[in-house]
């Protein structure tokens, strides 16, 4: 697709002094996501990775849990731009048989927003209900020390991809700190659903035993997503919300939130983060 | 309300030295829209000037204009949480007669979510219907120098209360560099929401000759609501996504981002920024 970033002329100002160039922008265009060619939501994304975009919304909706609960994903050849050809904005994603199609009545579209997860639901009650693997016993453990050096290779790895500044990270990561996918989009939660995508594609649900790293700020969507994915460790670079605490809390999801340097705040699970034995590297 | 930060135990790690201490959160709870008693929206907020935050978003909904579009706003008694109580989550704008109500059909309900707002109808066409007022001949101009002033201005305000490290500001500013209105949420949308419902409320509507600084990225939805409610000037700390250049260009808004230090980028309508005359201040 190659839409990621796109170029504009800018007039750049420093001390007064101002001068014409080109900058480079992340992309940012609404896709539509369909199940059964039914509209289901919109989000704003940066184009690319459209149908693990798609997948990982649909994770953390609780409508899909495995790989074969798709029969196909495609771009819905019919939805044309102005130019009148494929604007790659539509996609539409047929479930398998058996496998139940989300409610998309005006109710359910109403309490289901592309960037607010389960908000407006019954909140916590819902996340219960989406959620069909539970996190709390799972035996990820890891010490704080290899958690601090997430952020540096999820920077280290975004660097590659990342030349605009305007995009958000999401890192899923190995207990032993191995990077497993990472996905950059102009909307957190999108980039989140991107990584889960590709995880439930490759047959990876849930995800036991694994880390998320997120370049911002932790959101009750993103505990939701999480939780949804069977992740059992959240690890933000800047702070959570309260209501991002109370579920993961109830959840028995680890919340970790200003990962910087050697210091970092746990808001819950603290019991997975456990100091190496002396010499155990 | 009182209910912007909440406090919570946390366990903070420096350097391998464990403590438990209590830190300071931002509040995030779920707030319906209802406009008339029908059920409109839902978006994640922080807790305050919920009358604004409704009020606001009904603005860039193109619903309200002025103050006197509305008959009366409060909070739903009827809406209780689990304790029985007003959660002061719900709350409903009466129209005054001659108002149109907002479609709350499906489809508009589809293409209208609390955070990405304009993005999956037609888009750009839709925000030309949503404006009623024009902003490209918008007499407001600045030197880059003054411009260059907000961000301190926006953060020393917001100092006071932010203890969190987890809210978006938006604040409103003159073309000499005075505050009309700051407001805070974890919710970056919600922030400049919050910013045009005081506005509106106050009679201030179409904001002239006003520039509007927000602490994060520039997205399209940002631009977005800054045209309806007239602004002529989108400031950002962060970068802008492409849709919100190609959304500031059409319109006439002038867009700035990496607002940093003495240096900025602008996107679009660059002609309101021009140097100061010599021995001007």
């Amino acid at each position: 697709m190659g839409r990621v970033t796109v170029r504009r002329r800018v007039l750049r100002i420093r001390e007064g002094a101002a001068s014409h160039r080109p900058d480079t922008l992340a992309a940012e265009e609404p896709m539509e996501i369909r199940v059964g060619g039914r509209p289901l939501t919109i989000t704003m994304r940066t184009p690319g990775d459209d149908f693990d975009l798609a997948a990982g919304f649909l994770v953390g909706e609780g409508v899909l849990h495995a790989a074969d609960h798709i029969a196909g994903i495609r771009y819905c050849l019919g939805a044309t731009g102005g130019g009148g050809g494929n604007t790659y904005n539509v996609v539409d994603v047929a479930l398998a048989p058996g496998v139940a199609a989300p409610d998309v009545s005006l109710e359910r579209n109403f309490y289901t927003t592309s960037s607010c997860g389960l908000c407006g639901r019954a909140g916590l009650d819902a996340v219960r209900t989406a959620a069909t693997w539970s996190v709390a016993e799972d035996p990820l453990h890891l010490a704080p020390e290899r958690l601090a050096e997430l952020p540096d290779r999820l920077r280290s790895a975004q660097k590659v991809f990342d030349s605009t500044g305007g995009l958000h990270a999401a890192g899923l990561f190995t207990a032993d700190g191995d990077l497993l996918c990472l996905r950059e989009d102009v909307g957190r939660h999108n980039a989140v659903d991107k990584v889960v995508g590709h995880a439930l594609r490759s047959g990876m649900l849930p995800l036991r035993e694994t880390v998320l790293m997120v370049s911002g700020r932790a959101s009750f969507e993103l505990v939701q997503k999480a939780v949804t994915a069977g992740i059992p460790m959240l690890a933000a670079v800047s702070a959570p919300s309260s209501l991002a605490v109370d579920l993961a809390v109830e959840s028995g999801l680890t919340l970790v939130g200003f990962l910087r340097g050697n210091s970092m705040n746990v808001y819950a699970g603290a019991e997975r983060l456990r100091p190496e034995p002396v010499g155990a590297r």
